[in-house]
């Protein structure tokens, strides 16, 4: 006898058969079987991705082997994650849905700073560091000055902005992608711009670089006959009181992959000035920038929350 | 200066632009980066997999936060499985993913016995036992005898064919679910059919059970208002020289989940005869079954490889 005692199903349960699964209902079949979620939400998310999960296997004719290959696929992107790696999100990042998501859930126009990709390489709790500043610890690369502004739409300076940033080492990598090798926090700041919402920081010039490749994803990039590289960029999360929070990059211009950038993150209005700078740098210990990125960045005000439904 | 030497992209490599990654664009413009694709088929299936993602992702406006979750239970999906937990197969059958590629590839009709889903808890190399032997170790459960014949489309014997045998035991459970609480190897044997194609062996009457849904996937079960329960069956691989092997479930009538398998796996012509022996039960060691499971397999012939294209 069972241990277990599951309850019958409600008589309501079949009082709408639509029959067993076949391949011709088989959308219909699965979705029909949500009917009782309590979730009108995650309803409506899953029922679109078995729609067009179910579209594609039988578009393609997928094969059992070409199954038994994909979870595998799947399975291995999931062991292969820990607590400083991501495959997953570098999964999403290649197939261009991150940047998808990022697109529409920032489609603001108007002037505003455009966002970009978070990547896998994020940490929270960066160190604050002081305006001026190097966030390069490990000395390796050519010295850069990074500075600009934070403003609101109309070009007004918003004092006391934080700007969290993070960048590749001149070989590549981030920090936690080589413990041990690199400096913990190599390449990591929190800054706070001053009252007049300027920043000043000292880094590298970044460099191109290879997205992790020893992985499955950069397998399935390598069997698709892509590249895994990352045009030079920069990483900022921007935040103000009072305004939406940007997650972006700024590009390097000139680099080679801007146009094929393996994660789709480039977009016109995020490719910065590099140039050499004629004045004094700013002042700092380490050797003295001869170059400098310039760089603004403008905020949109914070939607309004939507007001409560009456009821 | 980076350590690694990234070839320039090819000087054709951009010679068609699509320009820059937006919302409107955006499966057309990952599709394109996969134009030198050495691999036809692969590129086939994951322009149809990218097409249809982003479809989804742009008709429900995925929100980040959406996104984040997605990653998450991907990743969490990933880091259950081992060598006895296969929770993508797992996910893969609750969306009706893998009775679609199992409907897909098996459409044979002519009156040879349908397939159905593998599940997630087939073992290799189960132990041979002789016909007549009890594939039940841990005498728990309503003895059962099953019996029936292998033939060819025209009901012809298949004499010596193999079947793998496998099923939960009377708490709804597999041996590889249980590992020291069963004996391992428990309700699993590999049978050799006799000269006229005849099996028969001892088993218990399965019980309905509910699939695994202490994981990721039987809690987003939950979350969709739907019951994790399978109804009864025994699982079973059917393979002769010549023919075409099929993997399948012989199911229990009048169970109250054939309508709403969570995994979708029945089909009517599935549907075994379950009813009391009045004759003598086969010889044996054990308490006598006093019910008997009569079914007979249909095995298609083996198509033809297909021919080599001329070249």
């Amino acid at each position: 006898m069972p241990s277990h005692t599951a309850p019958r199903p409600a008589s309501g349960a079949e009082s709408t058969p639509i029959g067993y699964f076949t391949a011709a209902n088989s959308a219909d079949v699965v979705i029909a079987r949500m009917e009782g979620c309590p979730d009108d939400r995650l309803k409506t998310i899953m029922s679109a991705l078995v729609r067009h999960l179910h579209a594609a296997i039988k578009e393609v004719e997928l094969t059992t082997e070409e199954w038994a290959a994909a979870i595998d696929f799947l399975t291995r992107t999931g062991q292969i994650c820990s607590d400083w790696r991501q495959e997953f999100i570098l999964l999403s990042d290649v197939l261009g849905a991150s940047m998808l998501v990022d697109a529409i859930n920032h489609d603001k126009g108007g002037g505003t700073t455009e966002s970009t990709v978070l990547g896998p390489f994020h940490v929270e709790n960066a160190p604050r560091r002081a305006l001026g500043d190097s966030i390069c610890l490990d000395g390796i690369g050519e010295p850069v000055l990074v500075r600009g502004r934070v403003t609101d739409e109309a070009g007004r300076p918003i004092p006391h902005a934080l700007l969290d940033v993070w960048q590749a080492n001149g070989d590549g990598f981030y920090d936690v992608q080589q413990q041990g090798l690199q400096p913990e926090m190599n390449l990591r700041g929190l800054f706070e711009a001053d009252d007049e919402g300027r920043f000043w920081f000292r880094s590298i010039v970044p460099q191109y670089y290879a997205i992790p490749h020893d992985g499955p994803v950069g397998r399935l990039l390598i069997a698709l006959g892509r590249h895994p590289y990352r045009p030079a960029h920069i990483h900022f999360i921007v935040a103000a009181d009072g305004y939406e929070p940007v997650t972006t990059h700024i590009f390097m211009p000139g680099d080679p992959y801007l146009e094929s950038d393996a994660v789709f993150g480039v977009k016109e209005s995020l490719i910065a000035t590099l140039r050499d700078l004629d004045e004094p740098a700013a002042a700092g210990a380490g050797e003295a920038p001869k170059r400098v990125v310039e760089w603004d960045f403008r905020l949109m005000r914070r939607r309004a929350a939507p007001a409560e439904p009456l009821s």
